[in-house]
């Protein structure tokens, strides 16, 4: 049982020292009324006859005659010295109480249905709203959750153990709104490290996630009517918050290279900013030349464009070499980065960064991130910290590294094995998900939705295309899945896929 | 040292294999100028010989053959077998490396200074962004922070404890956006018991604490041009938030028994939103009697007014009985209850709620959460639920009433002792602050910023006024200071306001 209402004490309890009612007969109906409102429920514990007569000021006999009658008529069970809780029994009455109840509120004086008038545009993110279905197990081809199976438990749970046992001596109150230092060091000194940043801590924000980076953002920079250049298909999510902010999205093809930058600057010359995953292209894995680097930051810095870098998850390369960012070639400081700790440690840490270009902007976005939150949970970057200055952290990263590169080629593997004409699949140098091409004559989106149901998890491509239609295909993510898992999962898919054809 | 560089892997190292130059001439010159270029620092470890090797595809003699020319030059220090740092002396080079290279780098072609036309609005949140200077110690009479001499560290961190242990078992990728479930459930508990709240776990959302709180319902109901209620004085940052949205001030003045009611519906009929601290009228302290609640929730209904119910410290009360709150009260749904973790446990911990009165609206918030950040981090929501269902929380309440009571009780007594006609207090029934009165002829702008300056920390009333005067007066935290430090504080006051008095 738990033992929330431990030491509680219940609120509302009117005692009225004037009255006739005698003040026993007064608890005793106090109490009965917060059981039958539902404030204490059945198998919570009451304060104790002398904490409770402490609280409110009467004599401890009082109380416990108020108690006696109440376990007389079962609505409280156990002794004095055991504690009285509410029985199980005092449910039941509690039951038709809330029923009958529901009835006579409805108030009369007023519309019975109170009208609801909110803004809109947040419907959209139902998709992430609705977790509940997925909660209890991650099933294949789920994305992007990270190998939970192979993350360091034992060095995470160590790092955690020293911060909660010195707890006491680090500062608990509030904090820079800019995220603790250390860990902003720590972060500028592996991003100069692994991904070629030009960085300090003091560039850096600490934000709850890429998600919480890009409203930022958003907020800060997008006015009314703003156009951006988005990739089609792209991120979602980065879409929403930039639209959201009043923005007018400007939808930029992609190639083999990632985004078409001639077409971008052809078309949409006045853009105020360009959301780019230059390493990586989400969704079809494409990394942005050098050549177009150099031309982006050059119009950027010439067009006064922000470019907003997605670095989400170039940590995870499997190629030989890394890509060097487009933050660390900008000499017109028109670049924001933005990164994660969900997709390489786990989402449910909530950590992630910008990397502001001079201290006007940090400044402005500091001051964005103490009005949205005041700052992030301090324990979280204590931890993450020490877990990077121990060098786990990029222990972890190299090991996921090998581990998703043999997860990708086994999936690989298995389609090209099983997929006949029906599913095609190439490796990516990079990433969370491949993409598996479907054949042309099946519709992604429903393919997708009968495979969700099946238990075979993905989403169609097309659901990321806006202006620009792509063959049928499904993006499948491999990485928190081993090779028995992809396999059932794989031979499930064309299971489903040939049903649906012979169907059709 | 920082073990950050352990087992990284150098970004941008680029080996040309075609090229006349030998190999390990260009790996020479590549992590030479990654530490030149600051990617790598003093102190820092470099990947083993083997290590790097293989992550740029080249024979381990290559390697050894660059790190010891660099070591030869001064770059790295060490030996193969303890691994390679880079040298203190690289950073001489480096320094003057970049100083030489701040004028290389600005752009001939574009305006030097980049132009910034930010979206105005978050500068207001200066005072909470800058959180620097208070960061290493907590000074009197800082408000709002709790007792952190008391808190239950050890308690606090067998929950944790217990929790990290167990991570392996427990859901870290993504989540419900409302809140870990359980949690809910046991603030649900907490909340029937201790505030008598009608509410349910489904009711619920967990938020990154009452400001996110007040953001989300600002971006959900203000439209622009919304009138709502706002006590005058009272919380800046819930008029800062419902401003930032659109919505346009009528500041309500405040009696001794909190709002002014009658004077916010003659005025200002047509508010589409009400803020409201019934409890514990901030800053001025008054309880909004029974009376005027159930005018206040009957003009809500008929009006279609949202009544944003903050309930930020309630569980804090001296006085013996508890005032239930609006919420429970509300039979048309027009309540939205806020409260948080940071003042009972610590603002660190980034934990608050909103109680939601039906399934539509609760369905509206949830995706506004997910769209702000997805859901809040989630191993502090494991924590404080292990903390609140072992019964350390209401244990912890407890104390802390018996506590700060006294904490009030010795300051006030102070004030009265040594405030001589200059200041005066009189004792609250609740919080974490007192009004310090000042004399008629005091400015408390003026004495204010003097007593910050001089190390005692407070706000002047009339910040947080608006339309309405009142005499000037300070705004005092007591909760996280003994009786010695309260002492010495006081003093130190009076000295400095009869200076500030014989300057004047």
């Amino acid at each position: 049982m738990p033992k929330i209402s431990h030491n509680i004490s219940i609120a509302g309890l009117n005692i009225d020292r004037e009255s006739k009612i005698p003040l026993s007969r007064q608890l005793y109906e106090g109490i009965r009324m917060a059981i039958l409102h539902k404030q204490i429920r059945p198998g919570q514990r009451l304060p104790s006859s002398r904490t409770l007569a402490e609280d409110i000021g009467l004599s401890r006999n009082i109380v416990l005659l108020a108690y006696e009658q109440l376990t007389l008529e079962g609505y409280l069970t156990g002794s004095v010295g055991n504690g009285s809780f509410v029985s199980a029994d005092a449910y039941t009455s509690f039951t038709e109480f809330t029923s009958a109840k529901k009835k006579i509120i409805t108030p009369e004086s007023v519309n019975t249905e109170p009208e609801r008038d909110f803004n809109p545009g947040y419907e959209v993110s139902d998709m992430y709203a609705d977790r509940e279905s997925i909660k209890a197990i991650v099933k294949p081809f789920q994305n992007p959750v990270p190998a939970l199976d192979h993350f360091p438990y034992r060095n995470w749970a160590k790092c955690a153990s020293k911060i909660f046992r010195s707890l006491e001596f680090l500062q608990l109150s509030y904090d820079d709104a800019q995220g603790y230092y250390p860990l902003r060091e720590a972060i500028a000194a592996y991003l100069r490290i692994n991904r070629a940043l030009i960085c300090e801590p003091e560039q850096i924000i600490i934000t709850y996630g890429t998600q919480q980076a890009l409203n930022l953002i958003a907020s800060i920079i997008i006015k009314k009517g703003d156009q951006f250049w988005i990739e089609d298909p792209g991120y979602i999510n980065a879409k929403l918050a930039f639209q959201h902010a009043g923005g007018n999205p400007c939808f930029v093809p992609v190639t083999k290279n990632g985004l078409d930058l001639d077409y971008a600057k052809q078309n949409y010359p006045n853009a105020r900013l360009a959301f780019i995953t230059p390493s990586h292209q989400f969704p079809l894995g494409g990394s942005f030349p050098i050549a177009k680097r150099l031309q982006l930051l050059d119009w950027a810095a010439k067009n006064r464009m922000w470019v907003i870098e997605d670095d989400y998850d170039s940590e995870l390369r499997y190629a030989a070499k890394p890509i060097p960012s487009l933050q660390g070639m900008d000499r017109h400081k028109r670049v924001i980065y933005t990164g994660t700790f969900s997709k390489v440690l786990f989402p449910g840490l909530r950590i992630g960064y910008l990397v502001l270009p001079d201290e006007q902007t940090t400044k402005v976005f500091k001051q964005a991130k103490a009005f949205a939150d005041r700052q992030n949970s301090i324990t979280d970057q204590l931890i993450l910290n020490d877990f990077m200055r121990e060098g786990y952290h990029s222990t972890h990263l190299r090991k996921m590294r090998v581990l998703y590169k043999k997860r990708q080629d086994h999936l690989v593997e298995l389609i090209r094995k099983h997929g006949e004409d029906i599913i095609s699949a190439e490796k990516q140098g990079s990433g969370m998900h491949i993409i598996a091409w479907l054949r042309q004559d099946i519709n992604d989106q429903e393919i997708s939705t009968i495979l969700n149901r099946s238990g075979v998890i993905n989403l169609p491509l097309s659901l990321y295309s806006n202006k620009f239609k792509h063959p049928p295909a499904l993006v499948l993510g491999y990485t928190a899945f081993n090779e028995q898992k992809n396999q059932e999962a794989v031979l499930k898919m064309m299971t489903v896929i040939k049903d649906y054809l012979k169907e059709k």
